[in-house]
């Protein structure tokens, strides 16, 4: 229910809903608004043209005379512009597009400003998604389990079939669409050996059934593909991506595939990654590998999405000089031009993979000739799991504003991943998700604020975090100002802790190999994965420069160059992804590494623990429900923290023999 | 096929075998005498009195009468009596027991010497085994997997059900039965829902007919149980052990058991131990947990075998004061005295878990009114899960004759758990077996020497190391002198050699957290387990002195007590168990610890490479199947200890600063 000070204000124009658009999409526009008017309202409006003073028009660009076609201009195809035209012999709302699927948009964005509690009467909006592509990747296996999902299990899948509760999907497409997503790929990027046969007869029908739930609220389907299907699947005794039967074997596929989707997105393809096949077993490179699926897919207007997460996961740890972070740009950037124009590289939005503090890819920007598109975690994987909070929103941000230098100052990340920079012909942001078949969607109540910031932030990079912030909380709680208040602060605080308490100065890592919640400082240390903090008695860190280290901050624009390669004025947060220094060395802070450690680590607890008692004052105010969900989540955190804070406090200790300045307890 | 010299003169003895027994034991004594010698002559022994010169002749006491009755006093009931008797009309070798359960013992004992080449003219044995119950746990699920099993999935189940392939159970009976073993538990003590079952008649039909087959190898079957049964089978409420409905429901359980199994065993019982249940859920010990049951088995002359490994798994790391190693005496020794006489407690060798070196436990001796037998494990759980060589009767040995002083000097453990220092009703040895499906039984085909030699050992302790390893190799691979002398010598140096490359000084647990294989330096050290080694950067090891530690080293007899809590002459193989040391102590030996550390390692990973030159040399004196199986995994055991080797030593030297004094590589 709407705020009432607000409804008396505005609630004539909450009547009548008058839609000129009986596409499939504009049915959902329509009904989208119907309902959550009614609800927002207490009232059904008419949905004809009725005696009712004011009115809200649903009309594209060539079934509405209310305002001028040139404004229409200015739209892209998913754009809409939202007016009240009061001018009119009767008030209208008019909310418009040059497709239905901008006027789903537009109905989305109409309720986000009832739920914020906009005037209505003086609307005027015009709004094109900055992005292209604004993907939702799922990594769900068809048993139902989600490679590091933490929020249940498979809304798709269960028992190596599709699951019969299409309402959940439905629902799950309402949820990405009104956030403005429109493509989603629904299995995990390592195909096992049941999802190899999803581009088969066998489950096409059962992708179909998704497609059309997904397609009725503008998201469009893709299918992570198994790189050997031509071998598991086709009986071929190659996948090799020059051989003409294998070529062919996939065009026949693609044909298959889009006789049950005529808009089937694509492929997705993780691809001579961890032990996935690709083209490498054929001595081919990732072009020749993507390329191939690429023809397949052009006559129908697909894509291939190529990730870019290659490295040596067979890595031995003595060897000090192979640095994973390099891996990307090293096999990716050589191939700069020799991808098809349908083909579009995924990149992680860091070198390593999700840490909680790494830094950015140097791959963005580095290809001005290759599509690109980022790759964000909303799935909680190294970043608390949603047991610990941890609002990602401001790390994203960070991220896409951060300044390649690769067209001079200015290029930021945002400013490439949307394709201006180079002007390419697909790019946007993919993220994968965090929800499953938990009642909640996420585990966490708060995590969902994940998923709904990824959709705005995607929308558009420019937004605040603050602005996203302020929208997600007011919509899920309400406009209490002390609610808003202390839901907002413990959103924007919990990266910070989170970072506090865990591995420190951006080495990442630090955690229980395999399902990678809670602490373990070596855990990675003497592994296979690439992944080393390099601690002795005296030092700890990654010598990733030039000058003495693994050449790794050559991979970026000199001006970014210069400041990692720096001791001096490489940012504390990043020192120990690039330096190795000894304990005592000072931060800009002015702090010791080893007393920043112990210093963050028992403010991290501390902090974890203010969460708790700030949600605790809300309790009178948030349903017992949500309260309790996100209270004992919290207190699951506190633990967390301490043993985060104790084990690397402890580790360091025994390691550097040095003692905290404060004396405080470390074991 | 024997040797040939040999035959020539001892063939005349092996052409008639003569059985007066002809109970089910009695037949499979001659059924091994006869196939054994066809196989081993060439030729097929008549089983009549036949016109050749001389004979075996197998016979009870009573059913013979060619020597004096009165010689079979010096017999218990499994013992036997092997006699050349060349002064009879027709020249005899005698086999004769009291039972044809011994004359089954004699019959392997003989073929023995035929293998070892004993001149068959002049024989004069006796013996009796020096353990009363001598047995083999399994580990094994009825999903077919084994917990710690290392040589293919279970001989008795696969998929929730038995097996059908009674054949290799049968020939798992013989070779059980050539050794001596008279007892096994067939299920995981961590009795899961299905194998809760199996006391039940849903698959107690399936128990008796391998229960028969063990039977007719003089085999008593026992089966481990659920503590929780009587809830989870019985809808019982409780299984609270002082409740008489609880009470009475065992009794009942165990009249159905007997119904099928007339000469069961018994049950195997961890309870209240790794998440267990067990009477600690009701606030009664194992006292009351275990006369309950032994209550039940009373009657029908069974008994309950009731584990002592009880420790706290749920510690908190940063609890010092909590020593695991004290557990099982803790809960145990205040209860002495108090436990049925057909209660016996199975007592882990060591107070940790099965480590490749670890202090004795101080229980054997401690209680002097209670059964107890011992547990050693043949699997090599923590000693190289048989890719990696460690012969282990070296190491039972040594533990064997370990004085305890529980009755003055010269109270080795030997002579604890054959019960004769206080005459106990009932004890003996268990252990968890190595074997499973794979052809060659064992996975490495050497590994088979710690079954055997288990056996041999537990049958007399008093035997020599020498003498049971030379009796496997001859048996095994023949007389050949350069094989007998290189395979003996790969076995003797195998376990130091393990002991090199791995955990230093007798700290123990730095290996991969769940599998146990490969090296993961503080991989126990944060854990819940219990299992710490306190390294930083200026020493390692457990304070577990009265003086200044847990107390633990309290647990033992005066005379151990003040070896184990003296800095001094603490055995250096033990000293990190015992105490915590500077990097620089310098051990017994003249070396610092730093220096051993280093010194071990890198002797390890050279010895590992000795032994498999030693094997090259026998490439065209083994058949390659055989070759090639213990080669490939000498070839890894090297591979693991370079791991091994870098690990620990970067580990120590990142940790400590301190060089190696001879500049070898450490990373």
């Amino acid at each position: 229910m709407a705020d009432k000070n607000w409804l008396n204000e505005n609630e004539k124009w909450l009547k009548t809903i008058v839609s000129l658009v009986d596409t499939e999409l504009g049915q959902s526009a329509k009904t989208e608004l119907y309902d959550a008017i009614t609800k927002m309202s207490g009232e059904k409006p008419t949905t004809v043209d009725s005696t009712s003073t004011h009115q809200i028009v649903l009309a594209t660009t060539e079934n509405q005379n209310l305002i001028s076609h040139q404004l229409f201009d200015r739209l892209n195809d998913e754009g809409y512009i939202i007016r009240t035209i009061t001018e009119h012999e009767k008030p209208t709302i008019l909310l418009s597009a040059k497709t239905d699927k901008g006027l789903l948009y537009a109905s989305f964005h109409f309720l986000r400003l009832i739920q914020t509690k906009q005037h209505l009467g003086s609307l005027n909006i015009v709004e094109n998604p900055k992005n292209q592509l604004r993907m939702i990747n799922h990594w769900d296996n068809m048993d139902g389990s989600i490679e590091r999902g933490y929020a249940g299990k498979s809304i798709f899948f269960e028992n190596n079939a599709f699951t019969t509760n299409l309402e959940r999907i439905k629902d799950y497409a309402r949820i990405l669409s009104s956030v403005g997503i429109n493509a989603i790929s629904i299995n995990n990027v390592n195909v096992h050996t049941v999802e190899t046969k999803l581009i088969t007869d066998e489950f096409l029908p059962d992708v179909a059934t998704v497609a059309n739930i997904f397609r009725s609220y503008g998201i469009q389907t893709f299918l992570s593909i198994n790189y050997a299907s031509p071998i598991q699947l086709g009986q071929l005794t190659t996948a090799d991506p020059l051989d003409p039967t294998v070529r062919n074997w996939w065009k026949e596929k693609a044909k298959d595939v889009y006789r049950f989707i005529p808009d089937f997105g694509g492929f997705v393809v993780k691809a001579d990654s961890e032990h996935r096949p690709g083209p490498f077993t054929y001595e081919r490179n990732h072009a020749d590998g993507s390329n191939m699926l690429a023809e397949a897919l052009e006559p129908f207007g697909g894509i291939v999405i190529w990730r870019c997460f290659v490295y040596n996961c067979m890595q031995d740890w003595r060897d000090r000089k192979t640095d994973r972070a390099r891996a990307a740009y090293d096999h990716f950037k050589p191939l700069d031009g020799q991808f098809y124009d349908n083909v579009v590289l995924q990149i992680k939005n860091g070198p390593m993979d999700f840490q909680v503090r790494e830094a950015n890819s140097p791959l963005f920007g580095a290809m001005t000739k290759t599509n690109q598109i980022l790759e964000f975690q909303v799935t909680q994987e190294y970043t608390g799991q949603q047991i610990d909070l941890c609002y990602l929103i401001s790390q994203w941000k960070e991220i896409l504003e951060f300044d390649t230098f690769a067209a001079g100052a200015g290029t930021p990340i945002k400013r490439i991943v949307d394709g201006s920079t180079f002007e390419n012909k697909i790019s946007g942001i993919a993220a994968v998700s965090n929800i499953g078949n938990d009642d909640n969607w996420t585990g966490h109540q708060l995590a969902q604020a994940n998923l709904y910031g990824y959709g705005r932030l995607i929308w558009n990079p420019d937004l605040s975090t603050e602005v996203i912030t302020d929208e997600w909380v007011r919509a899920t709680f309400g406009h209490d100002p002390e609610v808003v208040e202390h839901v907002t602060a413990m959103l924007f605080d919990s990266w910070p802790i989170y970072e506090n308490y865990t591995s420190p100065l951006g080495v990442g890592w630090m955690v229980n190999p395999n399902h990678h919640y809670g602490p373990n400082v070596d855990g990675y240390e003497y592994s296979v994965w690439g992944t080393y903090h390099f601690a002795d008695n005296e030092g700890i860190g990654v010598d990733r420069t030039v000058s003495s280290g693994t050449g790794y901050t050559a991979q970026y624009f000199k001006e970014n160059k210069e400041i990692y390669e720096s001791l001096e004025i490489c940012p504390d947060d990043l020192l120990l992804f690039f330096h190795h220094v000894p304990y005592t060395h000072k931060l800009q802070s002015g702090v010791t590494v080893i007393q920043h450690i112990y210093n963050t680590h028992f403010e991290g607890v501390e902090q974890a623990i203010g969460l708790m008692e700030r949600w605790s004052l809300l309790k009178d105010k948030v349903d017992e429900e949500r309260y309790q969900n996100v209270m004992n989540r919290l207190n699951q955190q506190i633990e967390n923290a301490k043993q985060w804070r104790d084990m690397i406090n402890t580790y360091f200790f025994r390691k550097s023999g040095i003692k905290d300045e404060k004396n405080r307890t470390i074991y």
